[in-house]
């Protein structure tokens, strides 16, 4: 879901299809986070073991807690209609923000519960005698990290960026726009789709992007 | 280490003095590296504990590995006065994010790590019974993933770069300028500390900057 405005496949795509396809697996991902929540709690209850003690599970749960604010937000301020422009630009940076670290954070959550399980259940012979479970469980710990990492270097590269056609794009760096031009965005129109020439107001937009990026900025401190 | 240019008081430093304050945290915490992974291996063999056997020890060792490849690559190509300017160019972004990742697998780690000990020392009460020392180190736990966000957090905001002065700036997303100029730097001169105003050229800059962003964002793919 992160990376869904990262592939170019998607750039043909009509922004709000794009926005479809991000809420849309980020929902599906939402509803796996609750079941797999229910069957933890099921699964402690039916063995008799203390909930929430751990904390992995005290991460787990804030973690979660965040994701469904985030996914709330994103859906009432960048799905919905409603939301005026400045308001979108000023919460763009932070939604971002906080779906990368949220990302990061389930990343470090497995990782403990990984590390949790590794030692409850490998028991004769223990964790530290390095069976080969233990060793492929492990392997599978690097993994998700090395998946972690590629995800955050796609998301955090400015050439992956969508090329600019619409509002969003407002934030985007310089050094980013595909053919060296310094195309930018206005940010007057929230609906129109595609724009093809946008040279013409280029200062204009980029003072006004200037000043709302710094309002927005501002308003998270 | 990693906010040292995020710091205001900082930016009235010169540039090279920020590089050794940069370069000299790091190379305390990795000193610090050094000694405590001495201690652990230490520790495991005098209670004849298997080292290198979890989940925590593997990326963790991937994690100082990392760094002290970072380090040395940071000291070579940005604090030595050899590297061509377009190779610091090309590496930046690579830097940047090498060095926010390897801090976001470290605090990972010492999740990890801070769940294994509370595993294996609280045994009567077991840290399923919640004693007061599992709440308060999971609250230090928590702590922790606070004070990563918050680094993180200030880490990526370009608004809190460095003003535009000098060639690292190179980099800089355009809503970043904080009087709503187009000030870039050009990228001629790696050892000119203090350049007044640089508006005559910043076309000519600009175009060379994306070309060497796009060199550079492409050299690591």
């Amino acid at each position: 879901a992160i990376i869904v405005y990262r592939l170019p496949w998607t750039w043909k795509c009509s922004k709000l299809l794009m926005k479809f396809i991000h809420a849309g697996l980020n929902t599906i991902a939402m509803i796996l986070a609750i079941v797999s929540m229910v069957a933890v709690f099921d699964f402690h209850n039916a063995k008799n073991i203390p909930n929430m003690y751990s904390l992995h599970s005290w991460i787990g749960l804030t973690a979660v807690i965040f994701y469904s604010l985030q996914l709330f937000l994103g859906f009432a301020v960048f799905l919905l209609p409603f939301a005026p422009v400045h308001l979108r630009v000023a919460l763009m940076p932070i939604h971002v923000y906080s779906g990368l670290t949220i990302f990061a954070t389930v990343i470090a959550t497995a990782l403990m519960g990984i590390t949790e399980k590794l030692i409850f259940a490998l028991k004769n012979p223990a964790y530290s005698a390095s069976p080969p479970e233990a060793t492929l469980v492990n392997c599978l710990g690097i993994l998700l990290v090395i998946f972690g990492s590629l995800i955050l270097w796609m998301a955090s590269r400015p050439h992956w960026k969508r090329p600019p056609a619409e509002n969003a794009k407002i934030l985007r760096p310089t050094g980013a726009t595909p053919e060296g031009t310094e195309v930018e965005s206005t940010m007057t129109n929230s609906s129109n789709a595609d724009k093809s020439d946008l040279r013409s107001n280029t200062e204009a937009a980029r003072k006004q992007n200037i000043k709302f990026d710094e309002a927005g900025q501002r308003s998270t401190m």
